[in-house]
């Protein structure tokens, strides 16, 4: 999980959603355009797609994320087991990705799967692999055997750094060169500032995965620039961040304090006073002997995990190959 | 899990430890003894075993727990992964099975794993019985079969009242019925204040399980009075309450600032002044969507059961089968 | 599986499936009628659904099962992972369910998934469980938030005798004293003498499971007559009996001697005039070390129990809450 | 697993084993010694180690293997769940990969877990992978953290081609040259003749791993050829091939028959004048529509994978690290 490696570096908030970070500036700047960050957004019914274009250098130092896109599915209802809703956001996820990349007929994409399949919420990318239309070796070997319309799909989910003791980079470059795809596609589970966006928010983005705001740290880096192909990134929140959570809580609690006792003195001048990185160093400090090791996260999440990665399988596998629509995708998958 | 039933009865802390509530009286009343509790400690290199005995109802309610045997084994490194420790650990289970039970040759056992075996932090019942040396069947059909000094031990895992739609007390009281043990034993999963606790500490109990303070609630309850027969319970942490981190946090942070800012006036003032259920009570509001559906877990949690489960169902071998010693708890396990 | 516990009874072919015992007569005797067994037949596009009714003790000694209703629904395409053909099985199932029990709105019903949930093969039954509605503690605590058209249904995976020590007969009666059903619905996964079976047919029977022939082994049967109260049987084969596919092998291998050598004479008298029992008891001489061990599956058993799971437990959704119907299926489920 | 791309070469006989094939050769010649091979066996009570050296091209055409070592570690006993035999096992793998192997103190192995995780008895190799001590990572980063006597090693699970589209030498090929290992050692499921092999045998090659015999294949070899270091592969079979135990069933089956009619005459010679690749033919395509599905497994295979995992990944911890022995092992894995 990409927290894991960003958890520290933040000058900037604690988050992997571009749509959070651009929250927690709205809110403390009280101003709702960020300069040189354009957005989009398309309400729904139940979906709400928000596109938020990096474009200039200042944008990417708010946003504390590299120029580019940054396409972000909100679903509140997605954990409601509702099939429509879930086949909705499923077409929904397949026009962004269709949107966001440029293929040719015969294009080869490489899926890569993150994270750890032992840990369920890091499970989410190993798990959209198995849920995918993998199709390399039948165009290879048995051409025959491929309709019109199915494009050469292959996919690896590497494993994480403890596991494999290779930095995960370095194992989709070694394959990238054998396999020469002409895109990258990376599934991530994601942490989230709030409870509420775990399993319920997709976030794709063109700019691929940049651990640790990827400065100088181009070896760790998924990107077009390391890979030498376009990279695209998608990704769910499947934690909550355990500092994030107790931080919230406290400003939550501090608010209900204040406006209970009315006594907005020198407590509340105090705590106004502190500002916010020295309240997230305290608490980092207080929480230092649980970060890194603890996860919070729904009792549900092995059924949360199932039914998103099957979400983002499907998606994939209409996105990616022009024959095949909604009602096919159970139809193909092993 | 235990905590799911008892969240909201808290007058009393927030634990399902006797040891805890032992503490946080001492802290709180800056005193060491408890009226109507009697403590024993014995200290061993690794391993420190707490015998809490509730002698009066006084004592009763202090800890918040029935009167009875409260024995705690605390193993800081059993994490470690040290097969030695872990060997160790074992055979003080087995003593302290031993002391807390009485049992004949001919006794019969149940032991009845409590929990949600899809929930990885839940599933520490089911997976004692997985390791459990069953052997009722055997000596029912095949007694030749088996050795002198082997006991007629059942297990039964039910799952839990969201899974069945039946109250685990129900289905237990059914099976006792039928196979008339003499003894019943209840392994369940944990909440603990802290998170060094997880999968570190074993409580056994002689009061059997009573959620919810057992007042008037005799129907949930596993325990003697309710089964017919004696009912041990043991307990391991696995996951930290989310609404007392939140609050440990806070008062960790609250501290900080306090010996930070030297201000102690109207702030230090205004804290102290709110007791300590005022300030749980609003953490427990600002965290009212989260709390029932939160797990606050390590990350290892899955090897973490896997080896405590290990430790429990092979203490319960060798304290339930006297021919059976550490050296043999593997032959004999499917 | 009920294939451990009947696999040496058999002077009849050893099948679980009513609908193979008539082929087997059928083939042998060469005629289509049994006396004293009704069949009805309907057929599908791709759902054949065969009604067979023993109506008198002939028929049950043929059949070598109790007189009684044996419904069959075979769908030779339902590995195909084809949505709609799986929905359309799904209401097939609620029908025959329907028309085989008959309940009142404020019937109680108790489902039993058997088998054991380590062994994937026989992990049907569990679940089952896992994805069924279970109202009963709702409908009993929180009435109000309970719909109308929803029944009180309850559900238990009791394991397996391996592993409680207990006969599963024992802890559902247990169960059933407590919670005194009206009605209690058996899974449970099937042995059958063909790899196409696997998961493509679905078998319910009114005379409850009854291993060893039910030939004085009350103790062990799941039935009305051991429990008190009707019991529904619903199977699927998972698993190939080795015995049987070795048997159908040198079957088929003789079979294509005998044609390509045109020597019918000794040798073909010879194995004519070794009878079945004779062969079949050879055979298991033969296999004796493996059988009762081993497992003849598809590699793909995993997805197969899983898909199959949810087919069963959404049949019975629909088939005991009028209310629900195929579309809200997903919704209401954990 | 090797087998679904082993399974329709044989002239010779189906089996990954060179013990197997060297036992087929000498029963049907009805000699001890095989042209070409060298055969060294070492009897400990209840481990024997057979070391077999195809030393020129006429061994290995008899053999169906390339010139190379083929050690094989029987032990019957291994199912039985004895810790002590356990650790001896774990200490002669060791050795005999400390014999066939060449290491400096810097040397980086790569270890590759073939097969794929979600099919019980082909996660041999992904769940190797899991128990390994994984190090290159840390001697990179934070070598000051690492003991003498630890050498740096990675390893990878890269699942299977159904799943991934890429051919799994592919993927070895890219991560090989990425990380420049000096020896790869390749983990893999095998099938067996027998069904008491399974998870009590374990081969070591130093030729890697050549599935259809290594004909003009070199693409999908594991080999020191295609990746350029040297490849050992270890093996444990963990299934049955389903034709062989078809055929092994017929062989017995018609010898009883023979032994038992006293009739030699015409059926004796018909059986005797077909010859095996004859008998394995026809039986291959009566069992054709099975054959590349079916998995022959006992019932208890999850554990027997786990249990042999760990044995096979404490040999390795202890061949690979000279500071490392058999105590230490638990120590150190995550």
């Amino acid at each position: 999980m990409a927290q894991q490696e960003t958890a520290y570096h933040a000058g900037h908030v604690r988050t992997d959603l571009a749509i959070e970070a651009r929250e927690f500036y709205s809110r403390q700047e009280n101003r709702n355009d960020i300069p040189g960050v354009e957005v989009d957004i398309l309400k729904q019914e139940d979906i709400t797609v928000t596109r938020v274009k990096v474009v200039e250098d200042v944008g990417a130092r708010i946003i504390g994320k590299p120029k580019g896109n940054y396409i972000t599915i909100e679903v509140p209802k997605l954990r409601d087991n509702d099939k429509d809703l879930q086949e909705n956001v499923t077409r929904s996820l397949a026009e962004e990705i269709i949107r966001l990349v440029s293929l040719k007929d015969d294009s080869v994409i490489l899926v890569v799967g993150l994270g750890n399949w032992n840990v369920t919420p890091d499970a989410l990318g190993p798990r959209v692999v198995e849920h995918l239309l993998v199709t390399r070796h039948i165009i290879e070997y048995v051409p025959d055997q491929v309709d019109e319309g199915v494009r050469s799909v292959c996919a690896i989910a590497p494993g994480v750094l403890g596991i494999t003791g290779i930095e995960t980079s370095e194992i989709i470059r070694g394959i990238v060169e054998k396999v020469k795809p002409d895109l990258v596609i990376a599934i991530d589970a994601l942490a989230s500032r709030k409870m509420e966006r775990i399993s319920t928010t997709i976030q794709l983005a063109d700019t691929g995965i940049n651990p640790g705001s990827g400065v100088g740290n181009n070896r760790k880096e998924l990107s077009e620039e390391s890979m030498g192909v376009p990279v695209i990134a998608i990704g769910v929140p499947t934690v909550v961040d355990a500092a994030t959570m107790a931080n919230d809580t406290i400003d939550m609690l501090v608010d209900s304090l204040v406006s209970q006792s009315r006594k907005e003195g020198e407590f509340y001048n105090m705590l106004k006073n502190m500002n916010r990185d020295e309240k997230q160093r305290l608490i980092n400090e207080v929480l230092a002997p649980y970060i890194g090791n603890l996860m919070v996260t729904p009792k549900e999440i092995d059924r949360l995990i199932e039914d998103i990665s099957v979400v983002i399988a499907d998606g994939l596998n209409i996105a990616l190959h022009p024959s095949i629509e909604m009602d096919d995708v159970g139809r193909f998958i092993n």
